[in-house]
């Protein structure tokens, strides 16, 4: 096993730090999986590109900046700044403390943590670490509902305070890199939250091995039924689904396209949101996730219509290269960089921020 | 010889895998002649460019997946993907068993299969070995229209269910990849069908030497009472060119530029395609080539007005890394992109994919 | 120490060539706090790429252009180009003779100095050597109104001409480059025209430990009441904040995003100057800074709207590579660019540079 | 002295061919002059960018193309296709031959030359060894009227059958790559039709040193006067000067922008040519040169408007390569290439190029 960092090395000031970093401590395979990205990738980098695209409008000689802050309260609760890490699967692959890793330095650096079905550590484990942390729990549907359910009571149970239900992922999408690489998980990294994977149904075709057992609409409206728990939709690229999802009692969306991992040549996040916000008017949280590397891209979802964002791939990144501390040191980071783009555009607060603080190229 | 691999290698699971490993098996100037494009490879590159600035809208939850296919019906034959294997000539220079290894892999995966007037292998032989595939002729009119007649004929008698008329391709395009790489067919390789290659006219200019011999309009309405078999058109990239072979009473159309072998610095197929579609009307079969690599490809052809595509160089580069195991993996890694895009798209079949489907820039 | 260059090394005839033997004279750090830009640079490389957008409009045959010249005035002073010297922090990090040899090449050329707040050369040391050049003094605002107002008078006292205040870098904006090349200020380079550096406040937020100090919109009427110079104010990238700035008494804009270095993301300075231009109308002096390193770009910037520019980095460089007769080749280089476009695009005063003379690709 | 190339190398099939081996078989400083541009190059690479982006209509089957030519005619004479050889300095830095190898080659090869002003080989030797080749002068007007006129009288006295005035260079441009390879000319060669190369004027700027020599809307009236030969004025950019030229009885224009070689960040000409054939009607014949590579580059001219095209740079490249043998290859190489573009455009002459024969992207 490689050697586990216990600090920050000299140099990384940024999350692209983390990037290039990691890299180098992962196995080429563990690599494959995390960076990888559906096909050819066109969605990931494009997820990049369009938040590159969006220009910041500057403001001098603001007054009573002194006073700012990047709080922001989601479902009554306060962030440090507008951010939860995203439901990553299995991050031991990363770090042999995994996700309790993760929702520690979330604990730390006061933001929210979104624990994955598909998680390397318990429902429960996690819970009893992770402090004054803001947890959330992602839901993957399972065949069964009974089986559903049971993920949504030991949630409900460990005191997650909200369900985020992933609709984005019914297959596992064509991740090529990672079939090159012949990545498999490694003996003791598993998702223990689960007594197996669901396994294909029989058939010849992505449709009958898989959509015959995928959530659909009738699955969400049962699971509103299920839970008082806040329950967020994670996934939402279409202002229709995002209409339909309201009219069913969810309480909040992600506009997410899985970091580009699941359907390739779709368009960015950052592209979709303005639509999605439209369609749902201005009350309703909205967050958004896939590409988020810089505060300053924290600052372009806001003012484009999100109320916060989930942190993917650098969580792991960090986690990989200098375990809790790195993703603490990845948030303190982005807080910063949120911060100087917040003052140097002249917003004290979060909800200073807004199309009117963009500059726009027409 | 080079040895020809008769198992899939590690790590293939794209068609861009195929084509890599391609160039590391074939000799240089084959590898010229196959991937090469006319002049300065511009068509060629925006080919792949503009089908990969389509975007895919997707969908979540929807109801009824389970029972989704891509089967798609063409001339009454049912095809289990919307694809063709397109007229490649000399396939022997990919691989001995050449055409014969095409037509099986296209029988084995439910696709059909268009032989070249160029074929390294004759019509009778692939009409023997090519079990339940839906079978096309490609026709080169030859100079005489006797010779023309007598190919239509030995299609017919082999059972072969329609002709595929190429217009593109009067003369040979420019092609200075294959010229620097000094290209000539091997021993062994020939086009087997034809008693001998057109040769030039007497004459000094490009007009005089090649295109008084070339198939004009009046060619295809004395080929069109000739036959009763369905005759399509390819290499329509003019609407107006797709509504006159309509009078004529062609009975398809096949969007082509030849993948940009024969005239560069035209517009890409998947530009013109709506073009196409949009003056022809909803009813007549439009296929479209040049380009295709991926699942979602086939996908956006269909969603911009096409029933169904031919797969080009892929089929060589298969045929040469891997014989007709590769083709028949090549096909199946299609038609499992296509299904896993519209699954994610919301598509149970071909007819529910359309413009809706698309995500648009604007 | 570095072997000083006192003659122009061969092949050095554009700014680029300065900017490439920079990079071999200098050490890494240093190169890197010179040329490096806030995050990710998108806005450093903007500034260049929006610049060679612009494009000319040449005109043939022109009457009278053997009397042209080059030469504006400015404030009452005329310089023998658009042009003065940016206010570079630290120039004797390039060179022993910092500032000195700066301003010794303004006035051997004709052009304008701004000296920096954070200079590594005194008030009175440059007013001395500085001969004939027009001098202006860049302000950074302090945190106590008194040491701000020490440095005007000092400033007043030496014979300074103008008052520019750098309203744009409240913070220090986040600069990965120089803090992975772990930059510091080398002994005997400090600001020497201050007691100390402001330090930042108590607290655990940029808005806390910077925006509190950070002058604002009173700071500037205050200032304004301190002194009949003309003042300058520099960072104003949107019209409110010009047209508030003339509300309040200013005689000049610096349409300055501090060449990339402060918030990554924004536009290029070309592209907000038009608006800044339109937003005021046709008289108040404009200034443009951050990319200029042609002097058809010179010519572009008058183009729309400005009155002159500010050469930033490319001082630095040349003063690393030749010292003060780098500097003075530089800017002789610059005029004589300026001028050849001038000649070519049929204009022979700066008065006739307009839209006009630019070629609209629409 | 370098061997001379007596035959066509290898694998030579395109102009780019001939291109990459002239930098081989040239010395450093001769190729920095041939191939350099002015300042940063902008202009020379998009002068062939946007002749890659204009897009080419396919047509099929078109009756009667085994009639077509590509011949024009221009002002009373015949060309084989619409192509001159552009008017290239000092033709003896590439070859010993010079000059007379290029007429002799377009000669050969029907198309027409322009001997410069600059030329290393006297009016009267290349009009010797002509033969049939239309020749056209190309005129630097001379500091002074007598000295132009002796130049006009010998161009006419050695029977060259136009006068091309060039407008567009009244100064050298600012080429740095020729000045970083310290570029001179050889002990050799010499602009031997000249006296002396004009000297710069006393004076501190461009301006005075050049423009004052310069030809202006003066000299170009008083020339008109002085020959009855067809009188072109080459470097129209501008709308404007094309008409003031038309209305001082100019015979012809060319649009250019010098191969990019005097004023970098002007647009294509392919982009300015539709603009200059709308100002002035259908009537005047329009050259244009800068960026023409191949015969799908000329057959684009003439669809916005031109009525033949200059090969500049190629001439050089080939004259390095093979001598006359070379250039008469690259004249065939774009017949060739116009005529295979006009077959499979569908245009059986000159006359049928136009808008209609572009694919319009929008």
């Amino acid at each position: 096993m490689r050697n586990i960092m216990t600090s920050i090395p000299a140099g990384v000031c940024s999350l692209s730090d983390y990037e290039h970093r990691a890299q180098q401590v992962l196995s080429e395979s563990v690599w494959a999986y995390l960076s990888g990205a559906a096909m050819d990738g066109h969605t990931h980098r494009r997820n990049r590109q369009k938040l590159d695209d969006v220009l910041l409008q500057q403001r001098i000689l603001c007054e009573g900046m002194g006073q700012g802050s990047c709080q922001q309260t989601l479902f009554g609760r306060t962030l440090a700044l507008p951010l939860l890490i995203a439901p990553l699967a299995y991050q031991k692959l990363a770090h042999p403390m995994g996700e309790l890793a993760s929702v520690q330095a979330a604990a730390a650096q006061g933001v929210g943590f979104c624990l994955s079905t598909l998680a390397s550590s318990t429902i429960e484990q996690v819970a009893e670490v992770s402090g004054q942390a803001e947890r959330w729990f992602q839901l993957y549907c399972q065949p069964s509902r009974e089986e559903t359910l049971r993920l949504v009571r030991r949630a409900e149970a460990a005191g997650y305070s909200a369900i985020i239900v992933t609709a984005d992922a019914p297959i596992n999408g064509v991740r090529n890199a990672e079939q090159r690489a012949g990545f498999a998980l490694p003996e003791g990294v598993s998702a223990v939250n689960l007594d197996a994977l669901a396994k294909p149904q029989q058939g010849d075709s992505v449709f009958a091995c898989w959509m015959g057992q995928a959530p659909d609409w009738q699955t969400l409206e049962w699971l509103r039924g299920q839970t008082d728990l806040p329950l967020l939709l994670k996934g939402v690229m279409h202002p229709d689904d995002a209409i339909r999802a309201i009219a069913l009692g969810i309480d909040g969306l992600v506009v997410s396209n899985h970091g580009g991992r699941v359907l390739d040549s779709q368009p960015s996040t950052i592209e979709v949101l303005p639509r999605i916000r439209q369609a749902i008017g201005p009350n309703l949280p909205i967050l958004l996730d896939s590409g988020i590397r810089r505060g300053s891209d924290i600052f372009k979802a806001i003012a484009l219509g999100a109320d916060a964002v989930l942190l993917g791939r650098p969580v792991f990144y960090a986690l990989a290269v200098a375990g809790p501390l790195g993703i603490a040191h990845c948030l303190r980071i982005l807080r910063d960089e949120l911060e100087a783009t917040m003052a140097l555009c002249g917003c004290a607060s979060i909800t200073d921020i807004g199309r009117h603080t963009l500059f726009h190229n027409d």
